[in-house]
């Protein structure tokens, strides 16, 4: 049943400034948002101008923009974040130890907001493009609000009219139950759809409505370096070698990739090499310029996200074609979204990137030096595991070169060895599967690594062979490595 | 419908020298096997004492017993070896090099025999309670064989007339088609079936049939330490706490642990305890004594696994009590054991031992000193990633207490922070829901620790404050802790 206007006539408004005193000093707070798009704008806002001491816990889906980690760290009002973050206001908080923090994978979050693991939710502020007594249409992610409308005692809405109704023609919402009687989830085609376009709770819940109109703030693309485009072709060439010889691909490829300059540089590949003989299909988190443009040229069958990261053109270009769109792209709850049974029985290959991996294939996607946070796990460890190939894309080194990304020991690991199947640098594609520890090691040095460093974790293999064991681990020949 | 007869009148048998000799010297063997039971006896018995020069790659589902993992060891006939061992013979090999190794999560490892990852198999050796030209029932364990004789181009089965064919009752073998077509597993109750007893096979793969006669060695179990019993009593203390007070579990409780005397003594606990307002569910790897205690005083409801490591007097009471067991015992595929979706759906409690756990909850279930292979990670992974509250249980020192296990920084990485829920010693619970990596480091060093390692531990953190980050990392105060 298509909705047509943003407000029932029975839904009362409130202003911004009394929504936000609504919400208590020390609340937890679970807001719409994922990829940066999506999430309350105006009441995180007045938050943060207010004058009132507040020490909110904040749980979001996933990245949020600035009204929520920036505007309200600057204004100190946030003791505690969940689960990602991607500004450098909230990173250099939780570094630097002002707001705790923990970093958890995407798909398993809804049930931690629902049914414990994180602190009960007082209130969900989410952003939507209609609202009804007992019913709200997201806007542009659904990440896991509907988890979280379940679990709050009270829900405030605001109502973008910046964000287009047809939205609501993207949306499956589809809501499991709590184990041990949730059952399989029905789904069985990348872009099928099981529920339907809105998110339901009580009546009683509906604390307040607020009407805003601000768009999100579109993505902005930089043009891939030399070293990005080389990772691409390098992807392309594995994923053609795949395709020719994987009968698990005979006849579709569902990827899985992130935002990013790496994906743009493989979407542009994709459609230089065409994959004209297998269904293409997109199982992930996040709909980008570069898949609608695939769907344009009729390249790619369908694409499953939870979240629209698009420029300006791509959401006006979306939004105006919604009708050719809607029958391809579904935006799904991150439960779903990122599911391990929906990945395993799709066959996803993913491609996540990685801040390093070390020589049997562990990655650290989240620590700088074992210790400072960038942006969190987010779902690479929900794709990377349930992958039918986990593939990490990365650079071979950082910082032009002055620190090599693959290195003897990750200082923080958060996809193990056993979960990575492929890795892959501008230099070359280390194909893990099947590998001992010391084959790895073998591969990921001379296949990946910069050349200028492949002495130097010779060197450390070496070092640990007088140690022994199975795995290339010795203490000292990882600190003459830093030194 | 019911086999009656161990062999059909029109299958020919051969003897164990023939069908040893038909394999190739560098082949890829896949052999059934689980938990130590159930693996085929004499045919790696016999290729161990031929005179051939042997290079064999051998899969087996988990740990198999001497005639694979120490006759072929001690005659050098094996190159490779996946995924799982517990042999001393075997562990030396891998570790000092002369045995290739992968450490694999068991619900993976069927696709990867079956679709990709790990080397072709050339032929299946199983054994069985019975066989006809296009079919064998399994017999003490499932695992993943039936995907190894789906990959495989031959097909040897030992029919061993000392496993009773009454096994065939407990088996449930499901086959899930290959992605994208697999759809969802339509288990519904830990005790359901979905599936029939028997693995079938096109009849050209039948290369060989041999009969022998020799039961599984018997699990033999000492008693458990104080330290045991505590950790025990600490685990249910906590059971009892997430009964009484967390939805999820407020009508059944299914629990997964392995075998053991931290499991046994669970057990008994468990019957102490009672839990008498739920009805409590196995969904795991290995059926255990203490298990037929508990289904004979109707405490349980229920028991899925994929293998039966029953003491002598175990084996002997579940065979001659057949009809009764066979109700609430099913044997599965360690596919469906395993699979992250079915531990999700009914909301499995997972509880794990480990070698050592470090204090920001990444745990090391493989590898001492960081190097040196124990037996694999096994299907600790998939139950600690997936469990709705996952539990790591150990006691707080090794080596008669000259080794802490609570560290620093694990030396080796096997289920990161993100996958663990609750660490549970003799000395208390370290409950990290929810909780930051510094949080967890002072919840797991004043709650879990040995007392006499809790001032160096706090003097780690100490030194990791002055290098700052959101994670207590500091690799000079790891040299030191280590010295």
């Amino acid at each position: 049943m298509a909705v047509s206007s943003r407000l029932d006539e029975s839904t009362p408004t409130t202003t911004v400034a009394d929504a936000a005193r609504s919400i208590a000093a020390d609340a937890t707070v679970a807001v719409s948002g994922f990829g940066r798009v999506g999430y309350p704008k105006a009441i995180p806002g007045a938050l943060a101008q207010s004058d009132r001491d507040l020490s909110l816990t904040v749980v979001s889906g996933g990245s949020v923009g600035d009204a929520i980690d920036t505007d309200l760290v600057e204004a100190d009002a946030i003791d505690r974040r969940y689960p990602f973050v991607a500004t450098q206001a909230m990173r250099d908080a939780i570094n630097d130890g002002s707001v705790a923090f923990a970093d958890r994978h995407i798909a398993g979050l809804a049930d931690e907001i629902e049914f414990g693991g994180l602190p009960d939710v007082d209130v969900a502020i989410v952003e939507a493009v209609a609202v009804g007594d007992d019913w709200l249409i997201p806007s542009t992610s659904l990440g896991p609000t509907p988890a979280a409308v379940a679990a709050a005692d009270e829900v405030i809405v605001e109502v973008n009219q910046a964000q287009p109704l047809e939205l609501q023609r993207i949306h499956d919402v589809f809501r499991r139950e709590r184990p041990p009687d949730r059952g399989p989830i029905p789904l069985t085609d990348v872009d099928g759809r099981i529920g339907n376009g809105r998110i339901e709770f009580p009546a009683e819940k509906l604390r307040a409505v607020v009407r805003t109109r601000k768009r999100d703030d579109p993505y902005t693309f930089r043009d891939p370096t030399t070293a990005e485009d080389d990772i691409a072709a390098n992807l392309i060439d594995f994923l053609e070698s795949e395709v020719e010889t994987n009968p698990l691909f005979a006849e579709s490829l569902t990827l899985q990739f992130g935002v990013g300059s790496v994906g743009n540089a493989l979407m542009s590949g994709i459609r230089d090499a065409g994959f004209d003989d297998v269904d293409l299909r997109y199982f992930g988190e996040v709909v980008q310029d570069g898949l609608l443009d695939l769907l344009d040229d009729d390249l790619l069958d369908g694409a499953s996200a939870t979240s629209l990261a698009l420029s300006t053109e791509g959401q006006d270009r979306l939004f105006e074609n919604i009708d050719r769109y809607a029958e391809d792209i579904v935006l799904r709850p991150s439960a779903i979204s990122n599911d391990a049974s929906l990945i395993d029985r799709f066959g996803v290959v993913a491609v996540n990137s990685a801040l390093s991996v070390d020589l049997t294939g562990n990655v650290n996607s989240t620590h700088i030096g074992g210790s400072n946070l960038v942006n969190g796990i987010g779902g690479s460890g929900d794709f990377n595991r349930h992958g039918a190939i986990s593939i990490v894309a990365l650079p071979s080194t950082a910082a032009g070169g002055d620190i090599s990304r693959i290195v003897p020991v990750a200082e923080h690991v958060d996809h193990t060895e056993h979960d990575v199947d492929v890795v892959i640098t501008e230099h070359g594609v280390a194909d893990l599967r099947g590998r001992t520890p010391r084959e790895r090691a073998a591969l990921l040095r001379e296949q990946c690594a910069d050349p200028n460093y492949r002495e130097e974790l010779r060197a450390y293999v070496r070092r640990t062979q007088d140690s022994g064991g199975h795995v290339p681990y010795d203490l000292d020949a990882l600190v003459a490595w830093k030194d």
